[in-house]
């Protein structure tokens, strides 16, 4: 089969996934499934893959390369393993990106993420940019009818990982409050669309890109605004002093350092973006009881509740779509932000 | 000024209120404020007091009566006592229905409707059916700019009653998962759009009457019902297993005992009408934990919410509206089920 | 390998369960392990199911006796099957009483009780009335050192399930309020120690039998009650209108209307005991906010937690120890409550 | 009467209070009380008055000094403006810090600390450290039979502090799961104290001072380290990766970023303590999904649970205690650490 292979790391980034012929997968363990690939969304932490970033942690030995990457993958059911009962070749379905044990205690409390044993296909095994992969039975939800994989595939990681920090706003947040995103791309317009979907706050979006500020208006966001130098004071104006949930999505380049000072009295910042780091004074944070909290990728639940909304039409992904032969123009196509929404491969 | 007052109980509802004049009322301490009524809401509660339901519980001396009714009210200050300060003569207020102390414990919880020395002014004292009402600084809450007392009167009460048992289903719901609401009349189509902008669930809407379903779909209901002898049935099929919230706006005629079986494993009843008595074998609660519990008014918090949803175009109050003069009629065609949504009187 | 086996039902209990010798059992799928049984705690549903209340769940093809009773088993894995991996031959374990299969939504959701393909050792399949049984990896749980089976063994069933029900209560439970607790046997010794140890509330104990209600005085409960025709009026006076949680472990005779009479406004049963049912009118159930819900078993997360404050000493199983022989003699005593506490089986 | 006043302030704090007679206070608003101060409280933040710390916040026109500190107070009734009911004169009281209004939003919510005209006497306006001192209606808590204000007054603030933080933990611990307290001082100790009555978790205590880890042993707590160079490493060996909640009480001096490592994935860790900048990488944050926040005073309904835990003897206040002219000896072995718990002035 056809898989786009990593050969160097290149912090840089001038390197190129290579396409080549490989073996197609067979089960080898009775929890395992064969999954034909439907569609495998990008995702900025491939970005950093190929930058090396994750080296020390996904290839500790320095033995993995080359090996095929695609954590965001949905496709079809191509063969099962003895034990597997709920799926059967042909299934339509989305794959959590982690393949879990389901023994261990943080499995067992359904913190999917935390799970002692996981498996990430993509990141240190081979994933799904290509025409097959293997993950398990646990990590596996079978779409509703008409739903098609291309459509939801970067739902299995952005999607969740969005949604998860929705659902935890969402918590905070009642009618007369309000929520700021900070980022409207991949991630930042599933946000929107989950806390639209989960809780009667408003929503401040800010982007500094007039492509992702127009999406954002048009998901909903009651006010948009570009991220300039008065945005403190701006979002302060707006909710009355300060935001109840402020939702990082870019986590660097001192944004992180934004966010908390945009939180009213009792409020919460979410990080998921990452790469700067967080200065905040105890005073501030006792004075104000301000919360400021990482987020990580969802659980299965989480995308299964994902599904249902995007299956009652209240969350859509927005995505470019392009060729297994076409990755490296994705690649870079995604570092300079040349689309709004979420790239998406097609074997 | 004038006033719709009560002279007799009768239980088949034989009598009429009398429109009079009256002293219009005056600041006796320093926490009141006196409401010019823009508009009085119209409750199924009013129907029980002519009734004599609540004749014991309001007037057991039986020395209440000749007495206004009206507990639903928004207006514009007139006046206030020396102790207010957050609002004027002249702001524009919806009122909640209890004037509580602040001081005990259930106030300090912010549980206002368990206040220790709570007022309820239209059950036991003179309301809102009439030109001027008084109330006091806690209980009122001023409108946004461009809002009218007439469109908002029945968020009062009906309103928050419904807003109150819609925010604690929300808390068992994400998506996926369904909430029943029995009866889409004047607390059931608030409860339905506050659903609606509250959680991401699916909404089942059940009502006897055509026009109450129509309304129902307006409002996004997902699926309408006509609460035929089959009702539980379809409600297990269309949500494969029961309903993981059901909420009671009738609570008598055996709807009462419709609920319970409803609900899938692990759900949740809320009964906000009343009049029937809940009948469960204690095997059925346990194997299927299902809980059952009552809903009462909102607390003023949840009023301030519900406006701020409001404000928003989330939820919005369908109305018929009556002259102070013809309130008789307005009882009869509520009584009789002659508009959807509520009534509301203008004095 | 030594079983008791029960080869008919009978509801005036006139039957005896055989001790005779069956063949042991031997790993037939991956994910199973035989348990060496260290101890099987003796259940109030072992009563049942002999009556034959249980008959038509159960058994509904009239094909499954004989069989070996015993679902609250603990003791030492024998051996496991080829995907096993957390627990090895010798180690101590209890044994949550499903076996799960940790793919469907429930188990997801880490609702154990709510699987949809479990299955329950001692209820339709052979149990731990015996000196080996079967179960799979997800049901067992390693013991802390110097934990004996037979000091825990009834805390896989009895023990989670006043746990679960003690956690649900802790969480509605603040300092200053105070739960009751209707029945202080096998289960309400267990949710006694649970809500100490979880909450700052106050406890009443409430048990007709003066052993029970020395074992409560032992245990701390702050006020001891011998559940006379006065009860009501007497929790109402200790606490100043009513309890926050009252907790059911009776649920019949008459217990199961009393419970909510007891309980103050906003307040919360838990109905852990069957038989009876539950009447209330929805006016009480409105003006006073009450909620009545059924508690199951407990989950595995729970059952963990409860391991651990056993190991903490926080929460201690009081038993009475029979050898397998003498298994009808226990089940005699249990039923003539000459014990306090639980009965335990020891092969 | 007598009353200690600050004349000056000092940032190496070589400056006395001085005893004077000044006016005794009388009523000048209808909701006010006159409390005849019983003892009160020293806190740190006492020390930061004087050193100039709140200068700016609580004096910015710098017209406050002279004036009378102390905001930790308990007493009894010495008289009552004409709205009040809930007290009378002779009534033994504990005084929340904060005297608020009952009418803003956040009042509303209970939560008092964010009221938007609070006063706050000891900060900015006459408090404690006198014989009488004016406060009002809404601030005061009567104390139980048998309750001596000297036992109880540092409960109003340092009692809540620290109350509020261990029931923030309370809902984050399950049994199994270990909370770290770092420094055991007047508040720690109140806190370990608090989680222990609150939560079954188990706690670890930190403090450099023998005498504070011996009270810590005294108390309850599971582990006391002295917090030395490997003290991170020393938690995680402890927890098996972690400990689930980490409340920090100094907030300064290098601890505030201990902290953060000392938490597993999922971990919360509040502080309290005030001084230091947390410097948290945005990728530690969102790997190991942690929060960090700050928690403040705790509101008025906290400290009628805190006087209920103490009602029970669950949690005691450890105090030195001083007359009112022995103040400066007080402030100077507080600054020194010369007592554990905390210091008293009793008038």
């Amino acid at each position: 089969m056809k898989a786009a292979r990593l050969y160097d790391y290149d912090p840089d980034m001038n390197v190129s996934l290579r396409i080549e012929n490989v073996q197609t997968p067979t089960i080898k363990a009775p929890d395992e499934v064969i999954v034909k690939v439907g569609a495998a969304g990008l995702c900025r932490t491939d970005l950093h893959i190929i930058e090396g970033v994750w080296r020390e942690i996904m290839d500790p030995d320095g033995a993995l390369l080359p090996y095929t990457m695609g954590h965001e993958n949905a496709g079809w059911i191509e063969d099962v393993g003895s034990a597997v009962k709920s799926v059967k070749p042909g299934d339509a379905v989305i794959c959590h990106p982690l393949r879990t044990c389901g023994i261990c205690l943080p499995c067992r409390y359904g913190e999917d993420m935390y799970c002692e044993h996981g498996l990430f296909p993509g990141l240190g095994l081979d994933g799904g940019f290509a025409e097959y992969f293997v993950t398990n039975e646990r990590s596996v939800i079978k779409l509703g009818d008409g739903i098609r994989p291309l459509d939801v595939a970067p739902m299995a990681d952005a999607g969740i990982t969005a949604y998860r920090a929705a659902k935890r706003a969402s918590k905070l947040l009642h009618p007369g409050t309000t929520a700021v995103i900070l980022g409207v791309g991949g991630l930042g317009h599933i946000a929107l669309q989950s806390l639209k979907a989960l809780s009667g706050c408003r929503v401040i979006a800010i982007d500094r890109e007039p492509a992702a500020r127009a999406l954002a208006k048009d998901l909903g966001a009651d006010i948009v605004l570009d991220g300039g130098p008065t945005v403190i004071e701006e979002v302060h104006d707006h909710t009355g002093g300060g935001a109840q949930v402020v939702i990082d999505f870019v986590g660097e380049l001192g944004v992180e350092n934004i966010t908390w000072r945009m939180a009213r009295k009792g409020g919460q910042t979410f990080v998921v973006g990452y790469g700067g780091t967080v200065q905040v004074p105890t005073l501030d944070l006792v004075v104000n009881e301000i919360n400021i909290g990482g987020s990580l990728v969802g659980n299965y639940t989480e995308l299964v509740e994902l599904m249902e909304l995007n299956a009652d039409g209240k969350v859509k992904m927005h995505y470019e779509q392009y060729g297994l032969d076409e990755i490296n123009t994705a690649l870079s196509d995604f570092k300079n932000r040349k689309f709004v929404g979420r790239g998406v491969i097609v074997p």
